[in-house]
Protein backbone atom coordinates (compact mmCIF):
# COMPACT_ATOMS: atom_id res chain seq x y z
CA UNK A 1 0.00 0.00 0.00
CA UNK A 2 2.82 2.54 0.84
CA UNK A 3 5.14 3.84 -1.63
CA UNK A 4 6.77 5.99 0.28
CA UNK A 5 7.18 8.96 2.58
CA UNK A 6 6.01 12.14 1.07
CA UNK A 7 6.30 14.31 4.00
CA UNK A 8 6.75 14.75 8.06
CA UNK A 9 5.39 17.82 8.80
CA UNK A 10 5.99 20.27 11.59
CA UNK A 11 3.57 22.76 13.02
CA UNK A 12 4.53 26.33 13.73
CA UNK A 13 3.08 29.74 15.30
CA UNK A 14 4.97 31.70 12.65
CA UNK A 15 5.73 30.11 9.12
CA UNK A 16 8.25 33.09 8.25
CA UNK A 17 10.16 32.49 11.14
CA UNK A 18 10.10 28.81 11.20
CA UNK A 19 11.66 29.25 7.80
CA UNK A 20 14.42 31.27 8.39
CA UNK A 21 15.45 29.23 11.58
CA UNK A 22 15.58 25.76 9.07
CA UNK A 23 17.68 27.87 6.71
CA UNK A 24 19.98 29.11 8.97
CA UNK A 25 20.24 26.30 11.49
CA UNK A 26 20.29 23.64 9.51
CA UNK A 27 21.08 24.95 5.98
CA UNK A 28 17.99 23.81 4.68
CA UNK A 29 16.38 25.71 1.27
CA UNK A 30 12.73 25.72 0.58
CA UNK A 31 11.83 23.96 -2.44
CA UNK A 32 7.98 24.74 -2.15
CA UNK A 33 5.58 27.03 -0.80
CA UNK A 34 1.71 27.37 -1.19
CA UNK A 35 -1.49 28.60 0.94
CA UNK A 36 -3.55 25.07 1.08
CA UNK A 37 -7.43 26.52 0.56
CA UNK A 38 -8.91 23.11 2.11
CA UNK A 39 -7.04 23.04 5.17
CA UNK A 40 -6.56 26.72 5.50
CA UNK A 41 -3.01 26.76 5.76
CA UNK A 42 0.74 28.17 4.23
CA UNK A 43 3.23 25.54 4.33
CA UNK A 44 6.86 25.36 3.06
CA UNK A 45 8.83 22.14 2.32
CA UNK A 46 12.66 21.63 2.18
CA UNK A 47 12.80 18.24 -0.07
CA UNK A 48 15.59 15.88 1.33
CA UNK A 49 16.78 12.86 -0.92
CA UNK A 50 12.64 12.51 -2.02
CA UNK A 51 11.02 13.33 1.35
CA UNK A 52 10.21 16.92 2.55
CA UNK A 53 10.51 18.43 6.14
CA UNK A 54 7.03 20.30 5.65
CA UNK A 55 6.54 23.42 8.25
CA UNK A 56 2.86 24.20 8.67
CA UNK A 57 1.17 27.48 9.32
CA UNK A 58 -2.84 27.58 10.32
CA UNK A 59 -4.46 31.13 8.93
CA UNK A 60 -7.44 30.74 10.91
CA UNK A 61 -9.18 30.54 14.44
CA UNK A 62 -10.28 26.68 13.55
CA UNK A 63 -7.27 25.98 11.69
CA UNK A 64 -6.68 22.00 13.54
CA UNK A 65 -3.01 22.97 13.16
CA UNK A 66 -3.45 26.52 14.56
CA UNK A 67 -5.47 24.87 17.44
CA UNK A 68 -2.70 22.30 17.82
CA UNK A 69 0.18 25.05 18.26
CA UNK A 70 -2.18 27.19 20.62
CA UNK A 71 -2.43 23.79 23.11
CA UNK A 72 0.43 22.04 22.82
CA UNK A 73 3.16 24.75 20.70
CA UNK A 74 5.21 24.21 17.59
CA UNK A 75 6.07 20.54 16.91
CA UNK A 76 6.27 17.39 15.12
CA UNK A 77 2.32 17.02 13.40
CA UNK A 78 2.75 13.90 11.35
CA UNK A 79 3.88 12.06 8.71
CA UNK A 80 2.78 11.54 5.00
CA UNK A 81 2.67 8.67 2.82
CA UNK A 82 2.39 7.94 -0.91
CA UNK A 83 0.46 5.41 -1.92
CA UNK A 84 -0.84 4.47 -5.39
CA UNK A 85 -4.91 4.49 -4.97
CA UNK A 86 -5.57 6.12 -2.45
CA UNK A 87 -9.32 5.26 -2.49
CA UNK A 88 -8.33 1.84 -2.54
CA UNK A 89 -6.18 2.54 0.43
CA UNK A 90 -9.04 4.34 2.52
CA UNK A 91 -11.50 0.94 1.70
CA UNK A 92 -8.57 -1.32 2.94
CA UNK A 93 -8.04 0.41 5.83
CA UNK A 94 -11.58 0.64 6.95
CA UNK A 95 -12.46 -3.15 6.41
CA UNK A 96 -9.36 -4.03 9.16
CA UNK A 97 -11.60 -1.77 11.16
CA UNK A 98 -9.06 1.49 11.23
CA UNK A 99 -10.72 4.63 12.23
CA UNK A 100 -10.57 7.21 9.43
CA UNK A 101 -10.82 11.14 9.85
CA UNK A 102 -11.34 11.71 6.12
CA UNK A 103 -13.82 9.18 4.98
CA UNK A 104 -13.10 10.85 1.36
CA UNK A 105 -10.24 12.01 0.01
CA UNK A 106 -9.66 16.29 0.09
CA UNK A 107 -7.22 18.22 -2.18
CA UNK A 108 -3.87 18.32 -0.95
CA UNK A 109 -0.66 20.70 -1.50
CA UNK A 110 0.43 20.21 -5.69
CA UNK A 111 -2.78 18.92 -6.48
CA UNK A 112 -2.63 15.70 -4.54
CA UNK A 113 -5.31 13.73 -3.28
CA UNK A 114 -4.80 13.34 0.76
CA UNK A 115 -6.89 11.70 4.26
CA UNK A 116 -6.07 11.20 7.48
CA UNK A 117 -6.09 8.30 9.50
CA UNK A 118 -7.57 9.21 12.90
CA UNK A 119 -4.38 8.91 15.66
CA UNK A 120 -6.46 6.36 17.89
CA UNK A 121 -6.19 3.40 15.32
CA UNK A 122 -2.07 4.35 15.27
CA UNK A 123 -1.05 4.91 18.89
CA UNK A 124 -1.39 8.57 18.80
CA UNK A 125 0.64 8.99 15.50
CA UNK A 126 -1.00 10.90 12.45
CA UNK A 127 -0.32 9.43 9.51
CA UNK A 128 -1.97 11.37 6.17
CA UNK A 129 -2.13 9.16 2.91
CA UNK A 130 -1.37 10.71 -0.42
CA UNK A 131 -2.02 10.21 -4.00
CA UNK A 132 0.12 11.97 -6.25
CA UNK A 133 -1.80 13.35 -9.64
CA UNK A 134 2.07 14.08 -10.99
CA UNK A 135 5.38 12.57 -10.89
CA UNK A 136 7.72 14.72 -8.87
CA UNK B 1 25.18 19.20 5.81
CA UNK B 2 22.31 17.53 5.35
CA UNK B 3 22.06 14.74 2.68
CA UNK B 4 19.09 12.97 3.83
CA UNK B 5 16.24 11.92 6.28
CA UNK B 6 17.65 9.06 7.73
CA UNK B 7 14.37 8.03 10.43
CA UNK B 8 11.19 9.67 12.17
CA UNK B 9 11.35 7.79 15.31
CA UNK B 10 8.26 7.41 17.35
CA UNK B 11 8.16 6.36 21.05
CA UNK B 12 5.82 3.57 21.64
CA UNK B 13 4.89 1.36 25.50
CA UNK B 14 5.24 -1.60 23.91
CA UNK B 15 7.43 -2.32 20.72
CA UNK B 16 5.94 -5.91 19.95
CA UNK B 17 2.24 -4.63 19.74
CA UNK B 18 3.55 -1.70 17.79
CA UNK B 19 4.91 -3.48 15.18
CA UNK B 20 2.51 -5.87 14.99
CA UNK B 21 -0.06 -3.01 14.57
CA UNK B 22 1.88 -1.25 11.88
CA UNK B 23 2.21 -4.58 9.96
CA UNK B 24 -1.03 -5.52 10.13
CA UNK B 25 -2.74 -1.76 10.00
CA UNK B 26 -0.39 -0.74 7.33
CA UNK B 27 0.93 -3.36 5.53
CA UNK B 28 4.61 -2.53 6.45
CA UNK B 29 7.42 -4.89 7.23
CA UNK B 30 10.27 -4.93 9.71
CA UNK B 31 13.40 -4.35 7.78
CA UNK B 32 15.52 -4.35 11.40
CA UNK B 33 16.18 -4.85 15.28
CA UNK B 34 18.45 -4.22 17.59
CA UNK B 35 18.64 -3.58 21.44
CA UNK B 36 20.94 -0.09 21.49
CA UNK B 37 22.86 -0.09 24.66
CA UNK B 38 24.06 3.32 24.84
CA UNK B 39 20.15 4.41 24.69
CA UNK B 40 18.73 1.34 26.47
CA UNK B 41 16.23 1.37 23.67
CA UNK B 42 14.74 -1.34 21.74
CA UNK B 43 14.20 -0.23 18.29
CA UNK B 44 12.50 -2.03 14.96
CA UNK B 45 12.50 -0.17 11.64
CA UNK B 46 10.31 0.05 8.71
CA UNK B 47 12.27 1.58 5.23
CA UNK B 48 10.50 3.12 2.91
CA UNK B 49 11.85 4.28 0.14
CA UNK B 50 15.05 5.18 1.95
CA UNK B 51 13.88 6.87 5.08
CA UNK B 52 12.54 4.57 7.68
CA UNK B 53 10.11 4.91 10.64
CA UNK B 54 11.95 3.64 13.51
CA UNK B 55 9.50 2.45 16.90
CA UNK B 56 11.30 3.18 20.24
CA UNK B 57 10.79 1.15 23.28
CA UNK B 58 12.97 3.02 26.01
CA UNK B 59 13.90 -0.41 28.31
CA UNK B 60 14.98 1.45 31.74
CA UNK B 61 12.98 3.85 34.18
CA UNK B 62 15.83 6.33 32.95
CA UNK B 63 15.81 6.25 29.40
CA UNK B 64 14.46 9.94 28.01
CA UNK B 65 12.06 7.56 25.49
CA UNK B 66 10.11 5.59 28.45
CA UNK B 67 10.08 8.58 30.32
CA UNK B 68 8.38 10.46 26.84
CA UNK B 69 6.15 7.85 26.77
CA UNK B 70 5.05 7.92 30.98
CA UNK B 71 4.57 11.86 30.37
CA UNK B 72 3.45 12.61 27.20
CA UNK B 73 2.08 8.99 25.44
CA UNK B 74 3.37 7.16 22.71
CA UNK B 75 3.64 9.34 19.74
CA UNK B 76 6.30 11.09 17.14
CA UNK B 77 9.79 11.66 18.86
CA UNK B 78 12.01 12.85 16.52
CA UNK B 79 13.50 13.27 12.88
CA UNK B 80 17.41 12.00 12.23
CA UNK B 81 19.40 13.71 9.54
CA UNK B 82 22.39 11.94 7.98
CA UNK B 83 25.07 14.08 7.99
CA UNK B 84 28.60 13.32 5.93
CA UNK B 85 31.12 14.58 9.39
CA UNK B 86 29.19 14.43 12.75
CA UNK B 87 31.83 16.70 14.37
CA UNK B 88 32.23 18.58 11.29
CA UNK B 89 28.28 19.59 11.71
CA UNK B 90 28.13 19.81 15.64
CA UNK B 91 31.34 22.53 14.83
CA UNK B 92 29.04 24.50 12.25
CA UNK B 93 25.74 24.22 14.94
CA UNK B 94 28.08 25.15 17.94
CA UNK B 95 29.57 28.35 16.16
CA UNK B 96 25.78 29.30 15.44
CA UNK B 97 25.21 29.46 19.05
CA UNK B 98 22.47 26.22 18.69
CA UNK B 99 21.81 24.43 21.95
CA UNK B 100 22.83 20.38 21.65
CA UNK B 101 22.07 17.77 23.91
CA UNK B 102 25.17 15.64 22.94
CA UNK B 103 28.41 17.71 22.43
CA UNK B 104 30.09 14.88 21.41
CA UNK B 105 28.59 11.78 19.31
CA UNK B 106 27.36 8.66 20.25
CA UNK B 107 27.16 5.10 19.10
CA UNK B 108 23.74 4.82 17.33
CA UNK B 109 22.27 1.80 15.66
CA UNK B 110 24.21 -0.53 13.19
CA UNK B 111 27.39 0.89 14.11
CA UNK B 112 26.51 4.94 13.55
CA UNK B 113 27.71 8.45 15.47
CA UNK B 114 24.52 9.99 16.89
CA UNK B 115 24.17 13.48 18.21
CA UNK B 116 21.32 15.06 19.42
CA UNK B 117 20.13 18.93 18.78
CA UNK B 118 18.44 20.34 21.56
CA UNK B 119 14.79 21.08 21.14
CA UNK B 120 14.91 24.88 22.78
CA UNK B 121 16.94 25.67 19.06
CA UNK B 122 14.99 24.30 16.32
CA UNK B 123 11.12 25.44 17.43
CA UNK B 124 10.48 22.14 19.86
CA UNK B 125 11.12 19.59 17.30
CA UNK B 126 14.26 17.21 18.67
CA UNK B 127 17.11 16.58 15.31
CA UNK B 128 18.57 14.12 15.37
CA UNK B 129 22.40 14.08 13.43
CA UNK B 130 23.72 10.93 12.00
CA UNK B 131 26.55 9.70 10.66
CA UNK B 132 26.70 6.38 8.92
CA UNK B 133 29.61 4.41 8.84
CA UNK B 134 28.88 2.09 5.99
CA UNK B 135 26.88 2.39 3.06
CA UNK B 136 23.44 1.60 3.04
Amino acid sequence: MIRTIDHIAIAVADLDEAVELYEKTLGLRVTHREHVDSFNVDIATFEIGGTAIELLEGKSDDSAVRKFVETRGPGLHHIAFVVDDIEKSLATLRAQGVRLIDETPRRGKEDTLVAFIHPKSTQKVLYELVQLNKKR
